[in-house]
């Protein structure tokens, strides 16, 4: 079976008219944000939009307004065309791929003014779009309480970023559906919220964790642990994998004695705890006896590298 | 010639597959945002869509998301079916209303949740939206530094209402093209921004101030004013056209100097002013000379009403 060519779009104006043609012909539009590097994980997502949508866009984007000047936006491994043939390879290919230089330049000259740099001067946490004039991009989108708790705590800035560049990927796009990985667990119920508040015209899908066969949940920053570190980032999983099957089937709904088994696991094998949150699966808020369906959540270092993983646990 | 009649449509799906229909047949749809309570400024406004687009959608919603609490949204004038005539009195008509009854109802049963108690707890402005409930809704579009001057200065939350909503209605009505005033001139180019960072595929066209025969500009609060503070409020735009001429034909560039006369006209007239500030049309930033296109934007009240207005000074 020949390799189905998706065409490459890197213009904005270009990916909408793309999207406009097919929806004028009577086609759905499934749509998969990406940052590239693609791995399994996202291959799945591409699988699961083929189940809604007769045409898959797919893009691939580094978002800088999701990075504050302090990560590591410089390095984030990139191989497009290695994404490329990743997507010709699957069974029933993609259509498009949106590949754009800079989402925030918009050609109109406008660099940073006066009052943007005072602005700076404010002690704000800042993303690599301020830091860069960005086109004296100044337009943000906010999930007020959902982008607080979890990763937000550490990371102020980034689901503000990652709901702004969703918001415009959506407007070039304008697809039907839109999946995301619930990997990515907080970042997919921000956009669905977002979704719903913000009246898109769009189906959100939430994509199920694809695991490697030892468990550990795929992510492009698995490349970066050492093999030391691989071994111990086994950890999270297989103690999420406990904590779920304690609560389900054990009847161990205490949060806290949760979150101690989980949390010991995790740093006696090596891991630094960033957070480990048992929420409601909605809300997102921390609570002290699991009554309905919640998510355990953890972020943890090994060496260098962050890793998020969850479970949901629906007793 | 027979009054068309519009459709009047309340429900969002509803007015998107209208929009997609319309679409569809190849049609281009304007549209124009109003809180009701509708006035030759509106109409003209109308005129302008027209002139761009082939189907004419106007909206009548007042939005709680710009209202703060201790502001006048209860009070807000209305009269739905006197706006409908003025909308069939036109020579072309329009071709619908889209009338929500709650834009922040998402109709899931999302109330306040305990976070979002703690959060108002906090101290933050707040808009009617929380206030209420609002289902849940907490999602909000600022565009940050446009906000912050002139009427952002009183009205703190004012603009990230105004945006919230605008994307929201850009969502469901899905138009090519829509038309704001002039005469609200921060709102006009925060819009313009807006639909730049967000990348919404609608042209964004600004209507020029439409005036009574005496200056003044026509606002919904008009009718609020007393004879006498009717007569005081004729001074703002005669202050303003003063200070066009001067600067324009009189070479009088110097801000502070302009300010400080329609400062004492206003004032001597009986007004009390909120601003006047002479900014850089685009980027709403203050200026000592000018020196390239500002705009002289003055708020002021007479009574309980706060009135605005401007005009653009082109050397």
């Amino acid at each position: 079976m020949e390799a189905k060519e998706p065409i490459i779009i890197t213009e904005k104006e270009e990916m909408r008219k793309w999207s406009r043609f097919a929806r004028a012909q009577g086609k759905t539009i499934g749509f998969v944000p990406t940052m590239g590097y693609l791995h399994e994980g996202h291959l799945s997502l591409i699988r699961e939009a083929q189940k809604h949508a007769q045409v898959i866009v797919v893009s691939i984007y580094v978002n800088p307004g999701q990075f504050s000047l302090n990560e590591d936006l410089s390095t984030y491994p990139s191989d497009f065309l290695g994404d490329i043939e990743k997507l010709k390879s699957l069974p029933c290919g993609i259509d498009a791929v949106f590949s754009p230089r800079n989402l925030y330049d918009y050609g109109d000259g406008c660099g940073r003014s006066r009052l943007e740099m005072a602005h700076r001067t404010e002690g704000n946490a800042i993303s690599c779009v301020e830091e860069n004039g960005g086109g004296g991009h100044q337009t943000w989108v906010a999930v007020e309480r959902l982008g607080k708790g979890l990763c937000g705590k550490s990371r102020p800035i980034f689901f503000r970023g990652v709901a702004t560049v969703v918001t415009k990927l959506f407007n070039i796009v304008e697809p039907d559906f839109a999946v995301f990985g619930k990997k990515d667990y907080q970042q997919w119920r921000i956009i669905q919220k977002m979704v719903r508040d913000l009246d898109f015209g769009i189906k959100v899908i939430g994509a199920e964790v694809v695991r490697e066969d030892d468990g550990i949940a795929m992510s492009s920053r698995n490349v970066r642990l050492s093999p030391d570190e691989r071994k111990q980032a086994l950890s999270i999983s297989r103690a999420l994998s406990k904590a779920k099957v304690a609560a389900e089937k054990g009847g161990l709904v205490n949060c806290k004695d949760l979150r101690d088994v989980v949390i010991k696991t995790i740093e006696e094998a090596g891991g630094r705890i960033d957070y480990a949150e048992i929420v409601d699966q909605e809300s997102l808020e921390p609570a002290e006896v699991i009554e309905m369906p919640m998510a355990f959540c953890v972020a943890a270092w090994f060496g260098s590298v962050r890793l998020i993983d969850n479970v949901e646990i629906n007793v």
